[in-house]
């Protein structure tokens, strides 16, 4: 396959491989200082290729946010699997008949009410779980406080009802507020040291507590030591995007995803280009709108993904974006009908859930490859 | 097949039959008062056993966005279809291949350039594309404005250039920010007189305009009378959202999407409780947040589809949904880990697109069958 852009349909994704072996070996070098294992998060990419250069081995270990994303990759012969999701109890069947696959499936749960449904429903079946607790190390959104005595409460419930109690786990959600590199190493060191400070106290208690897991791609890529931790989640950063770039966790030159588009008209007097890449395309994240330089639905650049000034999607509706200067330069750069652009993404996770597979796109600006990507629960 | 709901695993998504049923009369009484042609757009829904429903024939009419509807409806017999996004270059050969299929699929544009290129591409290929030009009739995004010079020439060009020049349609996505009865009539209107206008411009000119096309869900409901228009285009209305209900279009009641989410945590403290239902099940639109009532990323309704107080989702990760009530009932109504809750969506169509099936619910509260939906281009 070695195709050019000009015969593509717009919309279509496009992955830019050279800048996804960047962000990988960044990546790496982080973990291997840190001295922590690696446990990628495969919810951006929902992809084996893309997962299989993420991996340390074939089996694993990975992260993954929906049972179909355990599913696909248990099918391709990943057996060591973190469902980050707090358990819902109309799951617990799914994760059996992986179980039964040979797949070593960990769940997660926050409450004694969540952790006595578990244990039920292990008995019912004469299967245990394997679980983390989840720790709240921000007051992001789910996870019980380091400090709070549920914590020892339901790894002893766990435990007693015959569960893998297996340790616990966290993630910084609060570092996509965190706008400068001295805010990303303190909630870094937050995220670790609540998670730490979790694991001693159930040690504390006479448990075992083999993982302690944090993560999130901006943490680790700012954690100055992870002491007392044993692996690292990460995800977004294989692509990156430009709310990452809006935090400074990379540059905009290190995103490796964008839409490519084709221009459809122009309404000149209000300095706008139509593109036939809308929020079907896009999606509806706006994650750049709090931030310092509001990106609208994305940053637009030239075919060898450059920014074309201060141009960006000012305006989306399913099918259509509208291209204008942040600026307010009016020309919309006369870019006739026809002309291809690449639009980078806000939030990579959500642009690529658009699409069923990525175009890779070589150093030649040429398609290399086609990779499927699945989505769904 | 008939499922009950806890035998579902979390997220999915429920169409309510009955209430379909009913939005589909509903907009069929509508159309048959105003006495016009009815092209329905399958944007929303992209499935087949939704849109029999809505179509006058098995052969359509139907209004698409993506080439991928027009492909799937070809090869389920539909072929009168309007392909209604301004045409990229990089699909005309596309548009030839479903013509060479038997499929009248036509094409809009609205600029010269435009014109000028589907000239060229058709003189290749020796054969005609069928085309409308889009007017412009409330300034929200593309169209040529009806008294403009260039909509005469447009048209002049295509004919001259051997085109089957098919007439003119409109779109009045303003209409979504009218908030109240009064002005969505005036909307409907403003969409009639801008597209008559432009009809009756083209006839002045010497040419025939045999289609003259509205429509947007508010503009098709409050119409008043459809003088001088051929047809009228539809699509959200055969499901409704809460976009539409704060609008006044509908109501909440009539809205017949949901997700199916569980309960998977709390956090006491701060009135949350947390679901298994994110941005990648909800969608990232926020479409009521400059509407009177803000529904945060949906609406929180019981397994009949009865609002819960006023609990929504007031913020939204990948996987998760918090739950909280607007006005500070803060204890989630203890509702147990495990509890399935059905969410209303703000807007139907990015939601949906998150999905590859429809679960239908039936007036009994079972699962009577599953309806198989596309996404992508």
């Amino acid at each position: 396959m070695n195709q050019t852009l000009d015969l593509l349909e717009t919309p279509t994704l496009l992955l830019d491989a050279a800048r996804m072996a960047r962000n990988i070996e960044r990546m790496q070098a982080q973990v291997r200082r840190l001295g922590v294992n690696f446990r990628p998060h495969v919810k951006t990419n929902k992809c084996l290729e893309v997962t299989r250069r993420l991996m340390t081995s074939s089996a694993g270990p990975i992260t993954v946010s929906t049972l179909q994303e355990a599913e696909q990759f248990a099918a391709a012969g990943v057996t060591d699997i973190l469902y980050a999701v707090c358990i819902a109890p109309n799951k617990l069947n799914h994760v059996l008949r992986l179980q039964a696959k040979g797949v070593q499936l960990t769940i997660i749960l926050d409450s004694l009410e969540a952790a006595r449904r578990v244990v039920e429903q292990s008995k019912a079946a004469g299967q245990p779980f394997g679980v983390l607790i989840e720790v709240d190390c921000d007051g992001h959104r789910s996870g019980v406080r380091p400090d709070a005595p549920e914590l020892i409460e339901i790894a002893h419930l766990l435990q007693a009802g015959g569960q893998q109690f297996r340790g616990v786990m966290t993630h910084a959600g609060e570092s996509y507020n965190c706008a400068t590199p001295v805010a990303l190493r303190a909630m870094a060191e937050q995220e670790r040291s609540a998670v730490v400070r979790a694991a001693a106290r159930l040690r504390d208690s006479g448990l075992a507590c083999p993982v302690v897991s944090v993560g999130s791609t901006p943490t680790a890529m700012f954690a100055e030591h992870l002491e007392g931790v044993t692996e690292v989640r990460a995800g977004v950063y294989v692509f990156f995007d430009l709310v990452m770039a809006g935090l400074g966790v990379c540059s905009i030159d290190d995103i490796a995803l964008s839409v490519l588009a084709s221009v459809i008209g122009h309404q000149p007097e209000k300095g706008w280009t139509l593109l036939d890449a809308g929020w079907m395309a896009m999606s509806r994240d706006r994650g750049t709108q709090q931030q310092t330089v509001d990106q609208g639905y994305g940053l637009v650049c030239d075919l060898k993904g450059r920014p074309l000034e201060d141009f960006v999607l000012v305006g989306a509706n399913q099918e259509h974006g509208i291209m204008a200067s942040r600026s307010g330069r009016r020309d919309g750069l006369l870019l006739p009908v026809g002309t291809l652009l690449r639009i980078l993404p806000n939030h990579a996770c959500p642009t690529a859930a658009a699409y069923d597979h990525y175009k890779v796109l070589d150093a030649q600006g040429h398609i290399s490859a086609q990779w499927p990507r699945f989505n769904g629960w």
